[in-house]
């Protein structure tokens, strides 16, 4: 079976010799008239068979009752027809021994329980024939390079199919597929392949984008996702993809959705699923579009064919008021408008008038724009000979110039010989045509984008990019299995474990905790407390009492046995108040740690995911700033140092405030231990160390919270019941 | 001299009933031919004489040898001519009567300093005839309503002058002023009024803004600002908007400058230009557009006469995707995407098919768009109903409607009756036309607006106009003047006030600051802190050490006359160790204050806005995540609830993670007394409260630090030598 879902057996989809048209249709206004009519007007350079029981000739090519009546070879059927002839015309395409099928009717797994029953079963039937399908309720199929303009989109069959190729898209929505394709087309890239998957009754997303990882007219692989059926597959085909140099660039909607479950721990509750995308694809090196423009502008840039060599960015413009506005958006978005040297600086002044400026942004005024084109060249020619500039954005380029003009000759041969990443950007006016010379730019290989979000968006994701593909990705650490057994054995048939419970479990797994004794009675919490050295902490130890500041069950720093007597029955007699069936299983004396930094590690069980390891600093900064960052588990090294790099408060780690710079090591030590744990134990849904103090050398989990898979109804809970 | 400048005056430069074009030329590739033939086309309302040395006729009209020989009346000219001949212009215009002036000729203040002294030596002579004029170095004023086009641009040109006026426009970039020209017009707003400032030789940017507001023609007053002249008189010009219901909405660059100077407080290290620019705003109400199409996408809203109720918002759509991804957008920028009541999702239900959806975003499926239009009508109705709902946006409007359908009549009809705020979105694609009907639609005054940023970024600012329209301003609190001598007593010749004296002058203006006595030998501390009560916390005081805990001259919570003595002794070391040449009071002995919430309330006077007040939470919050909120002072009560509403922790004012809830009133007067003491006193340049520590009832200020205005070199800085 795993054959059968091989990429390259999609690829008579793409390239078929023979296609059939079902329900080929005579009359204009339908689906199978316009689809026989889009693979004339797109040249297909195979053959064509119309089917239609009874017609024989349909827009001028013979037609054939069935699919398995045709002489010729049919790797491809694209069904015209509705649901109910759904069934048939696979039966008819299996007995031909096609090998691929488009279905466009809607009227499946959309509709509810039965048509979700009806597409399982069908898909059961192609696999069993060996059939890749896309579809159902879909827009179709296009391959821009052999003429299969396999749908019936009255929008895509407007856009004609020659352009700029390279770029393959996968969309799950049919609106936005198309929109996107006509936008491409409209700033001059054709898409090479366009598939619209539908409902995915037998080939899903990720199929697509692991066939065009593997295909050599492929250079950057776009769509828009609403969601990953398994983002394990995705992720290996994302490091193949970065390894291959062919950038994943996704538009996922739904960033806002709130988190789905009502968590035990701050991770669960943190985990929305907008933020564990976002991960994802960090974590994936692949590239978030905001939206479809961002698609296209991204690929324009790619195209190009040369990645930035840093952030380093400069600005030239005719400008001044639209060069201080891009360079305030390239600074919000992470690129680095920096000052230039002294000597490049002094290269410029050569060249231009006293009222020109040569810092950056670079401002020749309109008087470059207008009458003086020439003043553009020596910033440009001092700008790629500066090695601290990775970037060059030449703003609103002249509409003057033209084709014939030396100085673009010019300009061009500086832009070819340097490793400077040059952009160009021009107005975006509806109806303003782009500056004549621009078409000459892209022959060159140079970019040109219009607008001023557009282009700068582009370029700081390109250079994310670049700064991945450089680094590539980490092999996962291997942590050795810890206990296995034993840790099993303590958390079967719990829904959530005590904090001692916890902290033994995150021990096996070399996670250093608090030194911690149960202490059962009064007697026995003072003579722990003598043995441990004072201060110490005393708190209610209960599975059923998680949040014990609630309750009222903790004290820090208790200074004597009087303090810890006085303790013990108070903490006792709050947790009874707070939850009379709770299970106390006695009192947890703890050392009192030092002052350290705070921290939070946790771990949540995504549905879709798996688990998602969060860390993030303690405290205020997670309740209230919600500082943290995600990653999907198994973790490697290099995810839990870029964990660390995205807290917004990372400086604390590091020594702010006059304070000392804390063990990071250690950090992502816990982090790798607690993604391994998560790995190695599927009962484990929800953990939290919180806190979790970081010292100049180690860390310590103060507590834990960890709540395990709902067990059934019927089986017997175990525990001690009160001991007092 | 200030009659000269009331906004009246400037009523020739709009409605001139006769205008001289100076330098008018045969040539057709002449600025002056140019400016003569606009005004034809443009089918100027009132007489155009052409001056010219020696032609008769010029495009047809008569030609005059110089102005003062016109016989007809001239309100208005417009010089063509080049910097050189710009003063006998003037003069002859002068001789003339003339009361308005527009010059384009560059050569004047951007070219340096003999350029600026001639720029004032023309505005002199202007004034003293009482002229206007708008330039030099611009691209005109245009007045669509009577065919005053007074400008050379051909973009401007090009744009036909019929179209939906009210709304007026100012720049100051003559580039960005003629792009936002343009693309709005393609967007069915024509300007009413079109300036370009120039380089405000004698009118500047709030001149035409106050005119625009005494403009019954002018509906909404957007712009383009580098910078303004005198924020204070742009504040009343706001106010008086406001009040008038007349939004003001400028794009404002510049938001990446860095802070311009190297300040000694926090307070002056953030409160960089473009923070002060965007508090300025929010504080004067007026709306920050992010770009020129953000400001065509508000004033078509704006135009529809409706003011948003609030931020409730329902998406209506026939795509799922896209409706997810207006969500999106709407809760990344502030409004509420808010789940509908039961009631309203079963009227819903009860018109569309299952396989839609009726919880929001609305998403009535392709059918909608394609077979089904009546599908859109239950849900408008319901939502229009609901009084929950305050804003729908209906989604990429059918292509298919036609004026005709009764369909979009009842549309328009449920909208007009409604009071909910309705905006209509389509796709942005270059080329792709807006769908026939929508132009129904804005005849009838719902605003249509293409993409998916633009119209909900419009409607976010909207709700947020409305919000300040509803809530108007607040009169500035008028604070007593406290001691005003005494403290310009304190503070004369001094560079910066010890902590001790900067407490003084805080409870000069009843700012509850620790109590603190200034010993100047171990004996005089020990007896301080006994009749103080322990514990006690000792600074060293002095003007030249303002950063304590860098020079660990600072101990807290001493318990005893022992660890006072040694405290004494280690300060003054360290202190002398750290700077020795600081002239040192003595040594601060405190109160040790309680725990309470830390915070910073600061000053900085800020070379064009005047002293400008801060915010923020203390310690970490204000240095790692810069979570503070700046006015410009003098500040009214609402300004100071609205920056402690601006800081993302704010939570922690409210009692978060079971604290106590802290005296926010007690803040708030801490503000308009910070607001007062820099009002009063110009020679305070800046000043950090850090921290305020806020209690469940008071505050109290722990640690100060003021810097006053450089003093001259030769001036005797006075002060206490070293007492010990």
């Amino acid at each position: 079976m795993l054959e059968n879902r091989h990429y390259e057996t999609l690829a008579p989809l793409f390239n078929p010799k023979g296609i059939a048209v079902v329900g080929a249709s005579e009359s204009k206004y339908k689906i199978g008239y316009l689809q026989v009519q889009a693979l004339i007007d797109g040249k297909f350079t195979g053959e064509i068979y119309p089917i239609h029981r009874t017609a024989t000739e349909i827009a001028g090519l013979r037609c054939y009752p069935s699919v398995s009546e045709v002489e010729g070879e049919v790797d491809l059927a694209i069904l015209c027809t509705s649901a109910n002839q759904i069934e048939e015309g696979i039966i008819d395409c299996a007995k031909k021994g096609v090998k691929a099928v488009i279905i466009f009717a809607a009227g499946f797994s959309e509709t509810g329980e039965e048509g979700i029953a009806q597409q399982q079963r069908l898909a059961m039937l192609a696999r069993q024939h060996g059939i890749r399908i896309v579809g159902p309720n879909c827009v179709g199929l296009v391959n821009t390079s052999n003429g299969l303009i396999g749908t019936f989109s009255p929008a895509i069959l407007m856009v004609p199919t020659d352009g700029k190729k390279g770029v393959g898209y996968v969309s799950q929505s049919g609106a936005f597929g198309v929109l996107t394709y006509m936008a491409a087309a409209q700033n001059g890239i054709l898409f090479n392949y366009f598939v619209s998957t539908g409902n995915e009754m037998e080939s899903e997303f990720a199929d697509f984008i692991e066939y065009m990882i593997h295909d050599e007219q492929t250079q950057i692989i776009t769509g828009y996702m609403e969601g990953a059926r398994d983002p394990k597959r995705l992720l290996a085909l994302a490091k193949e993809a970065l390894k291959r140099k062919k950038p994943i660039v996704l538009m996922k909607t739904g960033r806002s959705e709130a988190g789905s479950q009502a968590a035990a721990s701050h991770t669960g509750s943190l985990a929305g699923a907008d933020n564990i995308y976002d991960a994802f694809f960090r974590q994936a090196a692949i590239v978030r579009a905001d939206d479809y423009d961002d698609i296209i502008s991204f690929s324009k840039l790619f195209l190009a064919n040369k990645l930035p060599k840093g952030r380093n960015t400069v600005i030239v413009t005719s400008s001044g008021g639209r060069g201080i506005n891009e360079a305030d958006r390239c600074e919000s978005l992470g690129l680095h408008v920096v000052p230039l040297s002294e000597e490049t600086k002094a290269k410029i002044r050569e060249d231009i008038p006293s009222y020109a400026s040569a810092t950056n942004p670079i401002d020749l005024t309109a008087a470059a724009s207008v009458t003086n084109p020439e003043l553009f060249l020596a910033p440009m020619k001092a700008l790629t000979e500066d090695p601290d500039v990775h970037n060059i954005i030449f703003t609103e380029f002249p509409h003057n110039w033209t084709k014939e003009m030396p100085i673009l000759q010019e300009f061009i041969s500086l832009c070819e010989k340097s490793d400077k990443f040059v952009c160009v950007t021009t107005f975006e006016i509806e109806g303003m045509t782009y500056p004549p010379a621009t078409k000459t730019l892209v022959e060159h290989g140079i970019p040109v984008i219009s607008g001023s979000l557009n282009p700068i968006r582009a370029l700081s994701k390109l250079v994310t990019y670049a700064e991945q593909y450089r680094g590539q990705f980490d092999e996962v650490a291997e942590q050795e299995i810890f206990l296995k057994q034993e840790i099993d054995a303590l958390i079967a048939g719990q829904e959530m474990l005590s904090e001692a419970q916890a902290a033994t479990v995150l021990q096996a797994y070399g996670i250093p905790t608090t030194n911690r004794v149960i202490a059962m009675d009064v007697e026995a919490a003072k003579a722990v407390s003598e043995q441990m050295g004072y201060p110490v902490v005393m708190k209610v130890d209960s599975a059923q009492i998680p949040h014990k500041t609630e309750a009222d069950a903790i004290r820090l720093n208790l200074q004597n046995e009087a303090e810890v007597q006085q303790a013990f029955h108070e903490i006792m007699q709050n947790a009874k108040n707070y939850c009379p069936e709770a299970i106390i299983n006695g009192i947890s004396v703890q050392e009192m740690l030092g002052e350290g930094v705070e921290m939070i590690i946790g771990a949540q069980r995504d549905p879709l995911f798996g688990p998602v390891i969060m860390v993030g600093l303690g405290g205020i900064f997670v309740e209230i700033f919600k500082d943290v960052s995600f990653r999907v588990a198994p973790l490697s090294r290099k995810d839990a140092v870029d964990m660390l790099e995205e807290l917004k408060g990372k400086a604390l780690l590091h020594g702010a405030r006059g304070k000392v710079k804390v063990d990071t090591e250690a950090i992502i030590d816990v982090l790798l231990r607690v993604s391994s744990l998560m790995m190695d134990h599927d009962q484990i849904e929800e953990l939290d160390i919180n806190p979790l103090i970081v010292y100049e050398k180690g860390v310590k989990a103060a507590d834990a919270m960890m709540a395990l898979k709902k067990v059934e109804e019927n089986v017997v809970v175990g525990g001690l019941t009160d001991v007092q």
